[in-house]
């Protein structure tokens, strides 16, 4: 094993391109980053692992690879960083051989080419299934740090790209035979955004340039629960105008298919990777000269205690602070 | 599980102290550390891993704890940088209940408070067995970088610390009826060392201190494989006289309850966390000043192909370059 160990690190560290910054690169017991006087080091922790977040029948080596090193960048778009190296460490089975490990590899090389990095640090273990940990590291100015726990009320909430393809791709994946009318062109819509997420990092760059962005939080467990991380961090209360909610034809479609109301199945969609952020009314206008697509869905008001309640347009409010796959899945399936 | 996951996120954010480098601490999506213009991030990944590295049979979860952190700080000695903050991913098997992992993340605070340092960020994952990845962050000067790669020909080496005594505990702890004859102070000595390691990151900062470390290498796999890094990067050959190893009497005892040679156990003891390092032979008065055991246990020579060879004093000479806890094993069980 240890032989073998060895092996496939030399092959995860093959695909290294020395960065300015790194002072010692892969291959000795840590790797160093020269540091500089403006910036701050930015630093996250992230799992992905067979059985909890993916399954093998699903998504493929490469797959799997692609997410969980788009999974982890994710976090440090909220923060506005620039992506500078990752370390990752590998957790395989031993029914996958060698060369299949490589494909897992493989995965991270779209993701590491368009964001210019390289991984500085691996580790192989061997185990019972497939399981990534992976550590990014990124910068940001010393003086600009995005919180979560900085909404104010009177503040707008944006959104990029749309919600709800994870979720709906998840459900033709476990039940394919449910939705013979969604055509196979479709399927592919929603099944590429969950097969090969892209973390939102240059968008939100391009977004602190137009406005000044008071709290941002990546989707990672649903827009539901995460705005209520931002609201319990905030103290306010979130509103969300479920009609302004950006929700693709494919997923209306399917969520129609399931019988559940199609800003539902959006907001309790976990892995999206997008991003929800507030910042001033006033900028309203600035918002919009975007050039990647982000929408004004929602509110941010003062509260008697944390919450986010989506507006449903007759009139009702429900609280949807609690909405995940889990959780909505269970309610359906009951 | 998601609320779970949170609250056992609290639990170990808890005991974080804000160090004045820490400008974002634990709670968001990223942490964030300011930057110094002098100074180089130095980063390291390493996984503990229950049916791999430990069993829970006979490590209680507070020294699952501790060893992982110690494993993962002690990739940091040998390139002499100081402790800043980790990070942690856990995973838990479902039978652990939430008081009860609250004593992995026990183990942790020994060596957070030794090193004045505690986790800036975490991640929980429901598993099937123990498994924690943890990220460490140091620090060093820009320009002091000590590699493996630069042992030079006629430099000395030197090793911390006493070798070959997680072998004999693992040896002890799985095969105890064979050891009747050593008392339980020696076992203690023995265990002691296995369960809470330390790591030698003190001892290699007063090191740098006293001489001027040309390589250097902690003890992960054995002294015989990790010497072989060095002399794989260096492109040179590794003479250990045995007799001039550090071995302990307790150590010298189960060596011979099980019949092998102690030098062979000393070298072959993986999971040491001892360091071992190169420096010139003009400097050997100046190792001697240094307040922790040191010993000075081979040269370095030019060789037609990089090895590690062990002198046994009888003027023979083996290669020890693959010599590892496993290997030795089946030499001695076949």
């Amino acid at each position: 094993m240890k032989q073998r160990e060895d092996e496939l690190l030399e092959s995860l560290m093959a695909f290294y391109t020395p960065h300015n910054r790194v002072i010692v690169g892969p291959g000795y017991d840590a790797a160093v980053i020269s540091e500089m006087p403006t910036l701050g080091i930015v630093l996250s922790i992230d799992a992905q692992t067979e059985g909890v977040h993916f399954r093998r029948s699903y998504l493929s080596l490469e797959e799997i690879g692609h997410r969980s090193l788009a999974a982890a960048l994710s976090d440090l778009a909220p923060m506005g960083a620039t992506p500078l190296t990752y370390l990752v460490n590998l957790e395989i089975p031993q029914d996958i051989e060698r060369k299949d490990v490589l494909h897992i590899y493989e995965g991270f090389k779209d993701l590491s080419s368009e964001f210019c990095i390289s991984p500085v640090g691996g580790n192989v273990v061997q185990g019972t299934r497939i399981s990534l940990v992976t550590t990014v590291v990124g910068e940001i100015p010393k003086d600009r740090s995005i919180l979560r726990s900085q909404a104010k009320p009177g503040d707008l909430v944006a959104v990029t790209g749309d919600f709800g393809k994870v979720f709906a791709a998840l459900e033709i994946i476990k039940r394919p035979e449910r939705f013979a009318l969604i055509s196979a062109d479709e399927r592919e819509k929603l099944l590429e955004k969950f097969r090969r997420p892209k973390p939102r990092i240059k968008e939100m760059l391009n977004m602190i340039n137009l406005v000044h962005i008071h709290s941002a939080i990546d989707i990672s467990d649903g827009l539901g629960i995460d705005l209520g991380r931002i609201a319990r961090a905030s103290d306010v209360e979130i509103h969300i105008r479920v009609e302004d909610l950006p929700i693709s034809n494919e997923v209306e479609r399917v969520a129609r298919e399931i019988d559940i109301p199609p800003w539902r199945l959006a907001l309790a969609s976990g892995e999206e990777f997008e991003l929800a952020f507030t910042f001033s009314k006033d900028e309203k206008r600035e918002i919009e000269k975007s050039p990647f697509p982000v929408k004004v869905v929602g509110v941010v008001k003062e509260g008697f205690v944390p919450d986010v309640i989506a507006e449903t347009g007759n009139g009702e409010s429900v609280s949807v602070v609690d909405l995940g796959y889990d959780q909505i899945l269970g309610w359906k399936t009951e």
